[in-house]
């Protein structure tokens, strides 16, 4: 493989190991008792409902052995994927050095086939704090059919697994559930009481942001696709102070919940940074958001400013009510087929489709995801934005209201911040990750995510811990039945993030208060 | 101003000063005989045809005395202007502590109307290092008629200036020989046979790297600007790599010439780089690079690879020959009117047209540049190639052809190159062309583009000289004119970077063998 000079350096780095993570000889667990679950999720996952969440404790000496163990990335990619996978080789081998970790390929569809390679030493060593999942590809595919479970669990039984490490988002981690109970559920069909014996744990990845929670400080990756962004949102700030002449409408990658969006306007002080949470909290429509930006520029213009930097998540039109209302029905409606779809929509609907443009209408009307939906990401906010609000500026400036000059540009910051390298925080965080997935296996623990708490602290005192996945789950309606999954996290508008940015952004309307963060620097 | 923690410790940077550029008072200068100018070259500026190319020479002991010097950013930002404003900051007063530069205001236009602010050690120690143009901002007026001239004389004579430095292109830089010549005339009027007194002096600036020769190696800006590029590039590769699924049809800013395509295509070793002049050296058609791209699709899903990374620059398609047609035909036709275009247009140029997406013919009838002409710069070459491939590829589907999928992305690595933080060379580089100029102000040159030689050297021993700005010029048409202006510089095909390239590239086809740079280190 071919390498640049930082990616060569970037092998040599050392993610420092949490003190509570040194010696795996020595750990064992504390049982946190957690809040009930639903009684719907119980129903579902019986073999895992009574777990509760964990602490790693010390001083309790456990028999470690030689393991064998499967790994997968699931789902979109994220900085930092391959520390998990080597932390997982490292603590397998300072076990016993005849454990074997295993790689499938190109995601979960792998386990279903048997499509995996045995990791080597010289694999782990030539991937490690580098970017990307390529070492062993990924993909989306979810093992749901009962032909898909079978697979798997042939695979896994050939192969001897004692383990099984998911490496995803909240859609994969609830799929890890469905496995974790399904492998225990055979295990009872053989006649076992202890189900089959493989432990199902889950990593928490997403540069998105939106798996977090009590136990969950923050997915990995995030901090990684934050400070990508932010780079090219301060350069692009910086030029828009230089050349006083362009709006840059900058779409982040996020899905639905905006925290990428809200840490970005933390690190570089746009004029405005929309937040879907707070645009479907004010029940605003796409015209209440359309001119809230408008409001922007013409007060910006009145104080002779013709430019200026806005943030626009990804997910925000979801966030509108009318256009969330109109995906809704263009959810239910459409099986595949894009025929008379102006006449089965309901009237308000109908007016917000009609409403808007042409390529944008394409574009709701295009490939739907696996689950039959539309795909919210494919829409080009940012270009509907600049749309509509020339339109409005137009209007203005023909009655004199507004008087100033309109140069957009749509930018897009997506694919470049999940596969970049690294930061040290992600390097070191999954490099830990990995180690709490390797201990939960050392102790046949299934059904689990593994943790760390206290990350704000240097990662020496980084605390162990190791989340029920079932625990995290909520009801949400999928291809048309109620079924429980791990819940999104949404941004919260009374929470520190949130307020903080509430508190300031005022200030960077009309002041240019830009920050521009630069490249990562992996020295400091 | 507000800056981020990498901003405030690049303001402690200290640049290097080459050897030769030590001591301004022991500096002189050795007249380097150069080729012959054009006739009409000199027949436009009488007063500078005689002027030889300079190299520095030493321990010549010259009288420096304080100097009073206004300087303007012209034109898009590159990464490093602020150090060229800093150096001469530096330079004028190591000389003479009563020394004054003055920044003119948002371009060659302030200039004119005298809109500039003195420079203060405080606001030059806030922006040392650091990115953008926004110190005093930039524009793109040019200074041409007779209005605009006696507007910048009165300004420059009531400022009392010695000297001009005129940060800029090759536009710029031909608009700064312009001024030199008419200061120097209004001088001669005025019954001196020096002409009037001031130093015209230019900076090779634009990330386009279109303004090299055996005297300017390369323009400032480049540098960070392909590594800003080369790192979003690399991570786009990597991801491609990762999910196997996407073709990131890349464009990359940097007006006609493919300078930037070509650096990039070295760093990262895309599957395919476009590169405008080989296009236009093989009387390539649209259809021909779409067919060069499909047979690229084709030959990789053949291999199972439906991924891939593809770079475009911006100036594409004014080299494909039919395109080029149209766009001179358009060049023509439109004095700002949007009618009856297909009527008057050939039927060649015609056909072209028709065949091109709504979306694509838009864009050709949009905003003229300040030349009256199409802004090729504005037309989304990346989602023109990939309507048109993905037609192709249908057809080919519908006949078992092509059995691949293909879910292309368009990315636009643009405005975010240009207003980076400057890398260590940008910065260093600029920090000695602004003691360039100062020194050529010192010894009251005129017409003269700063240059620094051996750059590939440390910048110790980097060899300082300036190129008499109209021996760079040949004839151009402009606004229907033949012109004497500074001739842009195009990807040499017989030149050691493309032959480079050429070598490699079949080799990148298939192989994935993508390099990623990552972020720009400012340690190393």
């Amino acid at each position: 493989m071919n390498m640049s000079p930082l990616q060569k350096l970037r092998l040599e780095y050392k993610p420092e190991v949490a003190k509570a993570l040194q010696d795996i000889s020595t750990i064992g667990f504390e049982e946190v008792p957690s809040a009930p679950l639903l009684q719907e999720v119980s129903a579902v996952f019986p073999r895992l409902a009574a777990q509760e969440n964990l602490k790693i404790t010390h001083g309790v000496s456990v028999a470690c052995s030689a393991k064998r163990v499967g790994v997968v990335f699931s789902g979109g990619q994220a900085a930092g994927g391959h520390n998990v996978i080597a932390a997982l080789f490292d603590a397998l081998h300072e076990v016993a050095p005849t454990s074997e970790l295993f790689g499938f390929l190109n995601g979960p569809s792998g386990i279903v086939t048997g499509n995996y390679i045995p990791l080597t030493k010289e694999i782990i060593d030539s991937f490690r704090n580098l970017g990307g999942f390529d070492m062993i590809g990924s993909g989306r595919t979810k093992i749901e059919t009962p032909e898909q479970l079978q697979g798997a669990f042939r695979v896994v039984k050939e192969l001897k697994l004692d383990g099984l490490v998911i490496i995803g988002g909240d859609d994969s981690n609830t799929n890890a559930a469905y496995l974790a109970q399904y492998f225990l559920d055979q295990g009872l069909d053989q006649g076992s009481d202890q189900g089959y014996p493989i432990s199902v744990i889950g990593i928490p990845k997403t540069i998105d942001g939106d798996l977090q929670n009590e136990w969950v400080s923050i997915p990995f990756g995030f901090d990684t696709a934050c400070k990508v962004y932010s780079e090219t949102i301060g350069n692009l700030a910086k030029d828009a102070l230089s050349a006083k002449k362009y709006y840059y409408f900058i779409k982040l990658m996020g899905r639905s919940a905006s925290h990428i969006t809200l840490e970005c306007a933390m690190e570089t002080h746009p004029n405005l940074a929309l937040i879907g949470e707070e645009v479907a909290a004010k029940k605003q429509t796409l015209s209440a958001v359309v001119e809230s930006i408008v409001q922007l520029i013409q007060e910006r213009a009145e104080a002779h400013k013709d430019y200026g930097v806005i943030l626009i998540p990804e997910g925000l039109i979801e966030f509108m009510q009318d256009m969330q209302e109109l995906i809704v029905e263009l959810n239910r409606l459409l099986g595949g087929t894009k025929k008379n779809i102006l006449e089965e929509l309901s009237p308000g609907a109908r007016y917000s489709f009609q409403s808007l443009p042409q390529a944008i209408q394409e574009q709701l009307l295009g490939d739907r995801d696996p689950h039959g939906n539309v795909q919210v990401s494919k829409i080009e906010t940012e270009r509907l934005l600049i749309t509509l609000v020339r339109e409005e500026l137009r209007k203005r400036a023909s009655t004199g209201r507004y008087k100033g000059t309109f140069s957009p540009q749509p930018i897009f910051c997506g694919y470049e911040g999940r596969s970049a390298l690294p930061t040290n925080f992600d390097a070191t965080y999954c490099y830990n990750l990995g180690r709490v997935a390797a201990v939960l296996i050392m102790h046949g623990k299934t059904g689990y995510m593994a943790a760390l708490q206290a990350l704000r602290e240097p990662p020496a005192v980084w605390q162990p811990a190791a989340v029920s996945l079932v625990s995290m789950m909520h009801l949400e309606e999928r291809k048309g039945k109620i079924k429980p999954v791990i819940k999104k996290t949404l941004v919260d508008l009374e929470g520190p993030v949130f307020k903080m940015f509430a508190a300031q952004r005022e200030a960077w309307r009309l002041v240019d208060d830009y920050m521009q963060p630069g490249p990562i620097q992996f020295s400091s």
